[in-house]
């Protein structure tokens, strides 16, 4: 993939500890921050619950419909981590022991302490290519443009560097934040004039409550600097007009 | 519909700030606990971004797929919300003034504050029944089986006390922890053992680093407080034969 295509991402986060909210879900900001600085934009997300054949039929979707996709969650020893059986259902591949994997693992323990519920990690569609994890042994894995990862955030995200090299990204997702002292009614209208007049450029505006303070952050994006600026300085101008108070410019 | 019915929901995230990792979604979690409470279950979560066409087409998907639907973020007064405007597309009604939502923004805000911005939010699909905001004025809206909501946390944790008439729900589901000093791999296959004798009950395995300590949380629920009550004791045996060290029982 050439620098300048638009290149796109959706994030499968299987597992119904989100779904019954008990956890809040952190790794798709992760995962998303992280996509946006190399250039892959974010187009959807989806929580769906463990159960095989709802994972199969999602993961076909959504890997057919963004040019990558990635799944957190369900690679674990446990009963209810079937995340790399589901893979290799959708791929049609068969679901066995990865070598390469085993031998990780077999290093990784101490002697006896790669027992059973521990060699289910290394079950993975035929041939999957190994995604290094330096907090905790086990691997991920990606099958052609799908990449699995664990859904323990602090161990997701020390695998992201990892796959760099595997991510054919466009050019890196800017961004440039203003907030001011104000509400979004009185900012509406001159905002939506910003807007019409850069169509290519991403403004986002959303109103906070932080220590008391009201206020807005006006988020614009993209992948030019010099479109971000110029936005950046309409807004400005009718900011400088309003008199509204500016808190980071 | 009557008690012991399964009743489900899907939650939609409308924000380009999740998609970019800038803003950590908490209302899944928030709305998912409190539907768990009056007895609907969140089958699915999606998080798409602020463009009509696909507001449009997901809310036809997943509100003909499930018993509701919650949407949440695009109902303030900026450019970006399009929320109110989608949903009058989704179900072919009028985008038009609500005229018992402009009378309670009118009588909200100070005389001359009702202002233009402020005035897009009383834009809604024909007929919407009003879902009113204790916290800062404009209501959200349903119509028929989707509940629209803001995205801002707090106001939107404001709102669903005065949903609890308007959602049929089923038996409260009830959730039962057990937070024991392993790793997941020692207790896999007798874990897997106890779900397989208890297909009805969903068991759920999540390894935890808190202040140091490594664990695992066994998280088991069901609607039936007899069935959760005879896996804990399940568990609570092996745990025993296996010498765990148990945190919450």
């Amino acid at each position: 993939m050439t620098k300048n295509t638009k290149v796109n991402a959706a994030i499968l986060i299987i597992g119904n500890e989100i779904l019954s909210g008990r956890t809040k879900d952190t790794n798709t900001s992760a995962i998303a921050l992280w996509l946006n600085s190399i250039g892959v934009k974010v187009n959807e997300v989806r929580v769906i619950p463990d159960i095989e054949s709802i994972i199969v039929d999602t993961v076909n979707h959504l890997r057919k419909t963004n040019d990558y996709l990635f799944t957190t969650g369900g690679i674990g020893p446990t009963h209810d981590d079937i995340t790399a059986k589901s893979i290799s259902r959708a791929f049609n591949l068969e679901y066995e022991i990865h070598k390469e994997a085993f031998k990780i693992l077999e290093a990784y323990y101490k002697s006896g302490e790669f027992n059973e519920g521990r060699q289910k990690m290394v079950w993975m569609p035929r041939n999957a290519n190994l995604i290094l994890n330096p907090s905790s042994g086990a691997p991920g894995f990606n099958v052609e443009n799908v990449f699995c990862l664990p859904g323990v955030p602090s161990i997701l995200k020390s695998m992201l560097g990892g796959l760099k090299n595997k991510i054919a990204g466009g050019d890196p997702i800017l961004s440039h934040t203003i907030s001011l002292k104000t509400v979004e009614s009185v900012i509406a209208n001159s905002l939506t004039n910003v807007q019409d007049k850069n169509k290519e450029v991403e403004i986002g505006s959303y109103p906070f409550f932080q220590a008391g303070n009201l206020g807005v952050s006006i988020v614009i994006r993209s992948e030019n600097q010099i479109k971000i600026d110029k936005c950046s300085s309409e807004i400005l101008e009718f900011v400088d007009e309003k008199k509204i108070e500016i808190i980071i410019r």
